[in-house]
């Protein structure tokens, strides 16, 4: 089974706190927020999203940083997923 | 009978959570939310909506998921249906 | 008399639960609720409405879906009509 | 004396509910609303209005049926009459 | 000193109630509101507002009826004017 | 130091409500009010600013009225300016 | 690792209110208030944001006067940052 999202959206997987942690880089300000540090699993196409044309920049495996409260989460397979638009991503994470 | 959507929309029937559930794929974050996994019966033609040029990315027999909240709900023949707007598709899945 | 409906304006008569129930197919999701079904009686010109060209595809006689809440309700020869704009227009409904 | 309306404006005048009733033709839903027919007593030349160019349909003498709430009251030589803008006329009224 | 409105601003002066009651003409619907008749006493050059071509139709003496609750009161030696947009202006009077 | 405004925002001081009177000219209309009489310090270059393309007409020296709550307050070397959008600039004032 | 700010977005980071009272030179109104000055770490590449080109004027390193509120915090190594859009600079300070 696969999930394809559409149009300029993006399904992701949150990095748990604690992994986020022992990776020792990234934190959300207080430890009370959801994480912010999420990795990209699908990619929508793109194309005309409100009536203007978007180019998708992330790309699977990219690890981004996401604006809170963004998305509709959901569950495959027991594992916790979300689903946002690609301009929920403030930015992407290089190693 | 049939009905047609009009524009960008289109006919869908919710999966019952328990079909859902047996399936074992899909489900939303708390059982209390309504399920967001749906199956396409109907899709309205696109075409220009709000000013903006549509096309219509989902088909008949879809299985999709759901923006929360969207639509309005009708009845037909006893069973529920609701109609959305294409937008409020986040994803296709495909089995 | 005549009413005719301005840009994409359309007069709508709504259907009594009673006689939709009789013909037996589509209900509101409660009883409670005010009733979706609605037949056309004049249908405006569409063109230019917010700036955006409108074409008209629901026609006299034709028997709708409408967004609940939408429309001015106005009173003629004692009759109760509604005038929608043709985006309160869900799906249309064919026998 | 004369008022020109600017844009897509009109100067309009309720009718009188009694006047209507006699006409025998149209009411609003309850009798505690404001009458929502009207008769057009000037026309603006239209124009671009908010960006958009807006041809006027309406015309002088027009007796139209006007979105409820819609416009500002001003009083002339003791009359009452309101100014609105094209778009808040939902029908005319052709005997 | 003059006072040079940017855009499609106006510079106008509102005619007292009593004023405007002795001239025998336009009254607000209640004595409480403000007046919305306004001389005109400067005019701003309209050109590009919001992204759109405006062109100023009122000019520098129209009497016009002005949109409620519209505008910027400022006091020019002692005189109360105020600076409203163009779009506030329901109409010009004409004698 | 020099602080560049960038796109259509201006650099403004507020002009203390002692002086303004003192030049005898221009008073907000109560007292309480913050005053509204501003001189233009810096301004920005214009450009694109919104998807719109803004040209400035307002220069280095204008004593302009502002429009009120217009702008974001800051201090530099003990003095307080405000920073703004062209937009919230209704008139210039010519001596 | 390095974060790459996506579109018109820019990571900054604030100059602590100390340090910027040593510098002699900006302040917020209040002490109360969250500093507005910011360092600008990295830059988005601009591009197309909400259907409009964007061009990017600020650069690495440039000292910013940012809207208060602005932006998303986040931690990085220990130390906070926060990632704002272009829109949100206010002026760049030069020295």
């Amino acid at each position: 089974m696969r999930i394809k999202p559409i149009g300029d959206r993006i399904l992701i997987k949150y990095k748990e706190r604690e992994e986020v942690t022992k990776s020792g880089i990234v934190l959300p300000d207080t430890v009370k927020e959801k994480p912010q540090i999420a990795e990209v699993i699908e990619v929508g196409p793109g194309g005309i999203v409100d009536g203007e044309k978007v180019e998708m920049v992330v790309k699977k495996g990219d690890k981004i940083i996401v604006s809170k409260y963004a998305g509709t989460e959901i569950k495959i397979d027991g594992e916790e997923y979300t689903i946002i638009r690609q301009d929920d991503v403030l930015a992407i994470i290089e190693d």
